[in-house]
Order: C-alpha cells, then structure tokens, then sequence
C-alpha cells in the first residue's frame, strides 16, 4: 500500500525546522528531519513504556501487545509527518516552542501506524520494516498453541485489530496534551476524525479495486483520499489548526496539501511502471502484474487505441506476464500517451500547489521549505 | 461476546431519570430507558446522515460503507451505555440539562459498535441483532464481484475492520461537541481512551484464553476489564467527569462500577450453565461445550476431587456433549461447591458496590436507581 506510507518520500536530512523550545527566537537552534526523528522517537517510546507497564499490570499477555506495537513502531518511520506538521505549525515564525504541540505531532505516527496494521491485514502483508508486523509477530508468539496455520492467521490478526485500536485511541489522547488553547485542541482532533474518514474511504475504494470493474473505480478519487488528505493535508492542517491559524489560511494549506498530495501519488504511479529498480528499491513490473489500479492506466484505457488495449489486456493483471510482456506494456503505456498525460497532471498539480502557495501569508523560510517539498515530490526518483 | 454487550441487562423501562433541557427543574420532566433510546437514537440518525452524505460525495461506494454501519446500529441496541451516562451526570440532581451532553452518551454507543464490529470479526460472527452486521452485510455486496467464499468474507471484514475504525473515531469527535468546559471534555476523553484500553486489554485475554492452557487464565481479570471496565465504570465514570464531580468521587465511582460490573459478569456465567433457556433466551450448555474459561469453571478446578475433574472433563470443551452429559456437569459444578462460591463471589461483590455506593454524596433519588441497578444485575434472571 504504496499510498499510506511515503517511504519513498525523500527530504534531504540537512532540511532545517527553526525550532527552541527553551531560548530566545534570536537563539533558535534548527531541527533537521534526523533531528525530528529523534525527538519523536523519543516521545514515542516515552508512552509506549508507560502503556506497556499498566498492561503489564493487568497480564503480561496484554503486555505484549504493547511490546509488539512498540517493536514494529521501534522498526522503521521517517516520522515525516511530524516534521510536516511542526513546519506548518510555525508558518508565521512564531510558534517555534514545538514542545507545545510534540504529543500532536506524535499523535499524526500513531494514527499511521493503527492505519498501517490495519492495513497490512487487508493487504494480507506480515512484514513491515523489514521486520515482522503485528500479524507477524503473534503469528510467532501463537506457534506453540495453535497448529493450524489459518487458525493461528486468524487470532493473529485478531491481535492485530486490536493494536490498532489502541493506536487510534493513543492518537486523540496525545493530542489533548499539547500546551495550547483547548479550541485549538478540538480543531486538531477534528483533523484526525477528517483524516481518518478519508483515509478509510480512499482505502475501500482501492481495496474494493481489487475486484470492482474497471469503469466504477477512480483513481483521482483515491489519490486524492488515500495519499493527499492523509498524508499531507493532514499534517499540514494539524500543525495550522494547532498554531491557530486563520480558517481562510487553512483551506488555502488544505488546497496546497491536496494539489501536492495528488502530484505525489501521480509520480508514486509513473514510478511503479517506469522507475529504475535500483534506485527506488521497489518492482516496477508488480503494479502492471498485479492489474493496480492507477491514474497512469485509465490514462491508457481512456486514449488507447483497439489494437493497444488489446495488447495490453492479456499482460495488465497477469502474474505470468514475461520481463518481455512488460516491456511492451511499458511501451503501449508510453505509445498511447498515457505516460506523457501522467506527467502533465503531475505537472498541472505541481502547478496548482504552487499557486496555492502563493496565496499564504507566511515567512519567507517557510516558503521555501513547502516550495522544496513540491519539487522533492514531483522530481523524485525513488 | 457476552461480556461485550449487556442485552441481557434488564431495566424496568418505567425507570426514569430527572431530566429537563428546556424548563425549570421544578417542572422537571422524567426520561425512562425507553425515551432515552429514543433520543439516542435520533441523535446517532442524524450523525450517520451527515456521514452518509459526506461519504457519498467521494463516492457512493464510501457511502455504502456508512449506510452498512447505520443498518446495523437501528437493528439494536438498548442504549443503557447513555442511560448510565446520564444518570452518572446527574448524580448531585444539579445536571438536569441532559442535552449538553448527549453527544458524549452518543459516543459510549459509538465505541460499543466499534468494539462490536471487531469482536464480531474476531469470533467470526456475522450476525448481530438479529441482523447481518458489517461483516455480513458486506459478504451479500460483494457476492456479484467475488466467487471465492474465503476470498469475499476477507474482503467483508476488510471492510468490518474499517467500519469499526471510523466509529471510533466518531466517539472522539462527539465528546468534543458536549456543552460543558473543555477541561471536562479532556477527561471524558481521557476515559474513552482509559476504557478502550482496558476492554482491548481484556477482549485479547478472552480470545487468547481460547488456547492458552486454562492456569494462564485469569477469569476474573478478564471479567473486570472487559465487562466492569467497559460496560460498567467507563459510562458511570464519563458521565461523572462531564459533570465536574470531584476526582474522590470518581474513584468511589470507578470501584462501585467495578464490583457491580463484576457481579454481573459472574451473574452472566451462573446464568450460562443453569439459566432458564426459555427465560434468557440463550443456550445454557454453550458455555460447557465451548469450554469457555469462567469464574465459574476456574472455581471447579479450584475445589473439585480428582474423581469429579475425571467426570467433567470428557464433557467440558466437547461440541459433542450430550444432554446427559450437560447435566452431570452441572451437577459436578454444584457439587463441587463452584455454583455456591460464585454465588458467594456475587454477593460479596454487590456487597461491595453497596459499600462504595454508600461512600458517594448523591442525591437520594440517584441512590436508589444506582443500587436498583445492583440488585437487577445480581438478581436478574435473563
């Protein structure tokens, strides 16, 4: 589920967030994304020990629960939510005391995780990280008491429903403990509550693509649920919300987070089919094999000729489809325009967040930075 | 799930409670279990509507997905979580204006469908209330698109998973529109995270209690986080918060409903081994062949001899027990002395309840509808 986790989403580790919690602004020492990491990590761990020791206390069974999301939590995470939303938290300069709102900022890894293992079930997927997922893991631990592979599949998944639950739970908790007025507060949560409604709409959709005609799924639709108003409209209206910013600038953030988001999945798309395998680290023949669903492929069905679709049909969702079979697909997507039409809405899009950009009243540091998170995401290779 | 969901939870529906949005208290008007479901209700249609159109403008398929969680909530649901919720609001008889916080009652039946959704996933059932529940409806939907039965009920708890995952944060959402101090709020969403923390905690001890061997279980831990917790402290405690009731009273609270939400509990496993099937309308065997871990049962293995461990069991976690069989387990769980020590443990937890009741400074008219709820849990027969 490329579109829930932008691992692939690269900032350069020496991008700076004007941050100081304890000094005069003169003072202010910078956060770099690694920096950002740290601190988060850090909160992150805080409250898992402490929800692992009053699980403890009711069995160390439920314990491990716990020890199971902190380890998968402990796996892996850019934690570039976070560094989105302190960045939009200090768009006019003043809200550098990004400890106000680190539970907030937490909450945005919290509510990534719970929608990851939730997720990974749907997806049937038992690792993440490179490590075993919550499934994966109980999976493990349920070995010496359940034989049955389906049955042990399923308490372990039950397992995972579960952390997730609480995650989702720990989100809208850790958002109460930020240090800043309770009307921010409640506009924040109410950030969360969107972000899951559309998180969870853009994740049916494409679940349901799996099986749904071609002709009654859009992709548009889910980039825009799935990646855009999870991923960056999310964090960056969070990080507003929290710095109280004009509702006016809200909306203009919320058409910004949008725009990019959609360019985002749009690049995520043309890197599935055309991206080099040793830089991304990803297949670029599985989208094509497994029949996925994207902006790229409608493109194609919408401009292709017959005799394109044709040959297109036997190779698009075929497991057994050949390397050769999908260099000819690779060219029918690029003959019939498709690849050519992607970009230009990647570009269009790129266009409108700029546009959008333009429209905010915020530093000129700020402005920089989401200009270069534009270009970062449309230019990226990986 | 039994202990998930108290349908068995009978309240004369003439029961009323002092409520008075829109007059004086003077003229007070009274509000039954009957009238609260009614407004309960009518709030949750409102919400779902809002939600339902909302999602059907990303798509109608989203759309389904609200109108699937609707159909199931209309299908049920006694709303004794807001009942409790308000009386627990206006235990001092100065917080009459119930309107300012039905939304935070509403919530207690969000998360109680969420926490059903996923049970339901968890115990593979597909019926709730009588009616397909998420699981369920969705395994009809998807019929036209999916053959493989295996295949299709994945995708339906796909769904189920994410049903449950926006009710959630539905509960969040509401709390947050009640009309009482924000500081009030914070903590009634403090309790909805304490309490899906502890129903999780105890919904994973239940199921894992389905194979791990029976002295890694601890029947009563499950029964106070599971069913006090959840059903009993969190709707008495969140009620108590919103009014601004004072932390001591709080925790008089919280031991009242754990010890009376215990009681019940241990009431409900009396009632599955020697209730009155015509009476309670439920299997009075299904527990027995089930194996299900109980107070009850772990009373047995406490105090019966060799010879009647012997006896019971062959007949104990036996789908193919027969009649015969039920009734000499009935009769060794009598004569064991498990059926009295329960019977024992009951009273000494009511008793319980009654002396932590005793400690609270409430209003007469409170005092008799809290112990009128310890005697009808502790003497109910269904």
């Amino acid at each position: 589920m490329v579109a829930l986790c932008y691992t692939t989403f690269i900032i350069d580790e020496t991008l700076t967030l004007t941050s100081n919690p304890s000094t005069t602004s003169q003072n202010a020492v910078s956060m770099s994304v690694v920096e950002t990491k740290l601190r988060i990590d850090a909160y992150i761990e805080a409250v898992l020990t402490e929800r692992i020791v009053q699980a403890d206390k009711i069995s160390s069974d439920y314990g491990q629960l716990w020890r199971t999301i902190a380890n998968l939590m402990r796996a892996g995470g850019k934690r570039l939510r976070p560094y989105v939303t302190f960045l939009a938290y200090n768009l006019d300069g003043n809200h550098d005391a990004i400890e106000d709102i680190l539970p907030a900022a937490t909450a945005q890894e919290m509510i990534h995780t719970a929608m990851l293992i939730h997720d990974d079930i749907i997806d049937r997927d038992y690792i993440r990280y490179g490590v075993k997922n919550v499934s994966g893991q109980y999976n493990k631990l349920y070995e010496p008491y359940v034989d049955d592979r389906d049955e042990r599949m399923h308490f372990s998944n039950s397992a995972a429903i579960m952390a997730g639950d609480l995650l989702i739970a720990e989100a809208y908790s850790l958002i109460q403990r930020c240090n800043v007025d309770s009307a921010q507060i409640a506009k924040a949560q109410t950030v969360l509550t969107e972000a899951i409604f559309r998180v969870v709409g853009g994740e049916l959709l494409d679940t349901e693509s799996a099986f749904r005609p071609f002709e009654q799924v859009d992709a548009l639709t889910i980039a825009t649920q799935k990646t855009a108003s999870y991923s960056f409209v999310s964090p960056l209206t969070m990080g507003a919300q929290l710095a109280g910013m004009p509702e006016a600038s809200v909306e203009v953030l919320t058409k910004f987070g949008t725009a990019l988001g959609i360019a985002y999945q749009l690049k995520d798309d043309i890197l599935g089919a055309f991206g080099d395998e040793a830089v991304t680290g990803k297949s670029n023949s599985g989208d094509i094999r497994e029949g996925k669903h994207t902006y790229l492929v409608e493109q194609f069905y919408a401009t292709a000729s017959t005799e394109q679709k044709e040959q297109f049909a036997p190779i698009f969702k075929n497991d057994a489809a050949t390397k050769d079979d999908i260099v000819q697909a690779r060219q029918l997507l690029i003959d019939s325009g498709a690849k050519q039409a992607t970009n230009e809405a990647i570009d269009s899009f790129a266009t409108e967040a700029r546009s959008q950009l333009d429209q905010l009243d915020i530093t000129e540091d700020a402005r920089l930075r989401l200009n270069d998170l534009i270009e970062r995401c449309i230019h990226r290779v990986k």
